[in-house]
């Protein structure tokens, strides 16, 4: 039953997982002994080399739970065949979980929040940058979407250079359903494009707000431009029509640390 | 003989050229009337398919001297025989030259300015994004060595998405000399470093300015660290240790436009 208390119960549970895979980053994530994680999965095809190895020790001392599949059933639980080398590693890192019970805790606080909201980005380097500029510029988190963005893949990893979980990631479907919920419980919603009429330096602070950042090539998309409240650019000379979208989400994360 | 006036004018000369290689870059630099071109080179060993067709058409039509080469000498004036595909472009940008020149002019005219200086940037993509923020935060100008970094190639054409020749590109063969030139000329010049005292936003503005980025892995090295008069570094949240370099280029370009 979809809605009895266990499913609701499981799927909360499940939902602040993050699955990995690829070798070099599930050693790295096991490496780590303050990150709390669920299960190891491991190919039965698997050729024992020094890294699997090495992933089994650090399994044992950590007792964590693994678990041994086929080659088609582990592809199924990283749903990335090409990339995941056989093996995937189920995380429950403290800082990922959904948008929406982030903004339901945040609204009956009273809480005021900044937050970047990916669109259509689909490049897992720009994705890795993103992350890595949010947790050093300091903003509080950035909504993932399952949906149309890259996923946390191998690249993303690397490019988000240690930075993945220190960064708060609230997960969704579709993006502009959840936009949609942020506005109606009092966030500011922008959306960035260089055709805005507003300046990201005109905006004031002190109010919830979430930033929605676009396709390179595109920009950002009609169903979530929709449910934004205004648009925003950020001046640019030369007449450059573009900022990366890494560079935005960089400018957008540091302004206050810069002023 | 080296110092003759001869020499040094046709030095001169061939320093405010800059070569391009790659069907592409080459190509669409031919497209940009605006754009004035000093030579076209082909190899002999070129396949006439559209591309190629299309370059020869837009020469004659431009009246561009058109120079033939075997394989090899071509590949001694791209001095890339691996990405040139057999057509390379000399070409005359108005906002390409030397740094010394640069220099020269804006000391004895009391100019102010502020320029990035690269240091053993050798990725491409960072390279290529650095020019983008660059030219879109209206800095005045790159100082791009032709020693350790990375030089003007088909994939930093692509990643600056159309604004290398609208970004004031100054040339040098070693930086630390030149740096040190810009510092007895009265220009502060900054090394950025995470581990620096002083911070960008604390710095007033005002007085020529140098910005030093250097290699993503290894920092600025130690002979242009030498001839930097500070170290400044962008304050990070969460023990972050360091930004993607073209990141750090653009909170740099972009700091008066955001406060």
């Amino acid at each position: 039953m979809k809605d009895s208390p266990e499913y609701l119960q499981k799927r909360a549970f499940f939902d602040s997982l993050l699955t990995i895979y690829g070798r070099k980053p599930v050693l790295e994530a096991l490496e780590d002994f303050s990150l709390p994680v669920h299960k190891l999965h491991l190919a039965d095809s698997n050729r024992r080399d020094q890294v699997i190895t090495r992933i089994e020790q650090l399994a044992l001392e950590r007792q964590i739970e693994v678990a041994h599949h086929d080659r088609k059933s582990l592809s199924r639980i990283s749903r990335n065949a090409r990339q995941d080398q056989g093996v995937a590693l189920d995380l429950a890192p403290p800082l990922y979980g959904s948008a929406s019970a982030f903004l339901h805790d945040a609204a009956s606080a009273g809480k005021n929040y900044e937050l970047l909201a990916l669109d259509g980005i689909t490049n897992p380097q720009n994705l890795g940058m993103i992350i890595r500029s949010a947790c050093a510029g300091g903003i509080d988190g950035i909504i993932l979407p399952r949906k149309g963005c890259a996923q946390i893949d191998p690249l993303v990893i690397k490019a988000s250079t240690g930075t993945l979980f220190k960064t708060r990631l609230l997960r969704c479907g579709d993006l502009a359903p959840t936009l949609a919920q942020f506005r109606e419980r009092g966030a500011r919603v922008y959306g960035l494009s260089s055709h805005a009429r507003e300046t990201l330096a005109s905006i004031g602070t002190g109010k919830p707000t979430v930033f929605v950042l676009g396709n390179e090539t595109h920009g950002v998309s009609k169903s979530a431009a929709e449910q934004c409240s205004d648009s925003l650019r950020i001046p640019m000379h030369n007449d450059v029509e573009s900022l990366n979208v890494a560079v935005t989400a960089a400018l957008i994360c540091f302004r206050h640390q810069l002023g």
